[in-house]
């Protein structure tokens, strides 16, 4: 099965939390707008096509065959089984979905922590108001989230959060704090000698050796920006 | 199977997306920090037990046996098989999920209307920030969502979002609109000629039978301004 991954081709975003598995798996894929063989794919073509059985809102979204899916969680949720990211339980199937749907919510805090009155404004038409929403970001939700997964951590020995079994929400939690690292560089430093065993996690997932080729690689999109993480000095205090 | 349901008691909130289903389905379940049988739960108990295997990050969650689980798009996904709300293959449970966190976004902007700079502020202490966020999600969010279900609907015949089949998503888009009506009177005053199957499906879900009962019984919680969906007149212009 060779899968299409229909995303923003100039940013890490929502696509990224799909790359990582199709990497750590190294699953055929193309990611079609980054594709020179397949060019810009026209996303708009399935975000307005009244004929598709499954429209997507925004994307991400997968072409498997058939298949049209979107919502990352969904993407994730319909992929690791066949990646073999997930276990067979239907118990530990809705477990790290569970874990995932918590990761998008911090994902959104994230970036609204710069676009704290909409994604149709410039960075520079709000930001005392990002100011104001980024302190509040960095002092106490980012340790209430990074909190919640030391925890889980905590819980089982084996270092993932499922404990000996690796799973797609590891490469979730490891791509947030990349991209918090960037972000709020000062707030993190402070921060993560709390939270050990999230660090730890984040290293071997940085040293998974598909995973660590793909970083190495131009497949690998540069953090900028223009993603959701994006680092002003100002709003890391 | 009793399920019990832990939310907050005062409020709807995220909490109401999963009574829906239950009560569509006439299930037997518990409402427990509003029973008074069982008093207030402690919710704090399942969010600080370190001995818990699956332990929640935010209410609600759901216990069904010794199962818990929380995230309320993957509760409903836990649920809907069992209530009978969605169709059984893997294609048509992928699609619903999806409208549902779709939903789920949805009702995060709605919130973030009256507290972009976070939940910890009261509204008072946001509200020039509430008034650009408002005007925003109103003039182009409110449309963008709406459009986008009132597009999923009017590729089948049936009234349903899955066409002839109800599912728990046509649950979730009746409370968006309830919701918003509550919030933004005036803007869905305005906004609602523009999508009559959204529009038709709210009312004939509120005419279901167990969902009519259910409305008109004291379990339902009114709209206050305690709960995700509030009603500011400076917001709604």
């Amino acid at each position: 099965m060779r899968y299409e991954l229909y995303y923003q081709p100039s940013i890490q975003g929502r696509g990224e939390f799909v790359r990582l598995p199709l990497e750590d798996a190294g699953a055929d894929y193309i990611d079609v707008a980054r594709d020179p063989n397949f060019g810009r794919p026209g996303i708009m073509k399935f975000l307005e096509d009244p004929s598709l059985e499954h429209p997507p809102f925004a994307p991400p979204f997968l072409k498997a065959g058939k298949v049209l899916i979107s919502q990352t969680a969904n993407i994730l949720q319909f992929l690791a089984p066949r990646l073999g990211l997930v276990p067979k339980s239907e118990a530990s199937r809705l477990w790290v979905h569970q874990l995932q749907l918590t990761v998008s919510d911090w994902l959104v805090e994230a970036h609204d922590a710069h676009h704290p009155i909409g994604g149709a404004f410039y960075y520079e038409d709000q930001k005392p108001e990002s100011k104001r929403r980024a302190a509040h970001f960095t002092a106490e939700r980012l340790p209430k989230f990074l909190g919640y997964f030391e925890r889980v951590l905590g819980r089982e020995r084996g270092g993932w959060l499922l404990g000996k079994t690796f799973s797609y929400s590891d490469l979730s939690l490891f791509q947030m704090i990349a991209g918090l690292r960037y972000a709020f560089p000062r707030a993190m430093e402070r921060l993560e000698p709390k939270y050990p065993r999230s660090v730890a996690l984040q290293s071997r997932v940085a040293s998974r050796p598909r995973i660590a080729a793909y970083l190495a690689s131009k497949r690998r999109i540069a953090f900028n920006q223009h993603g959701i993480f994006r680092h002003y000095p100002e709003l890391d205090v």
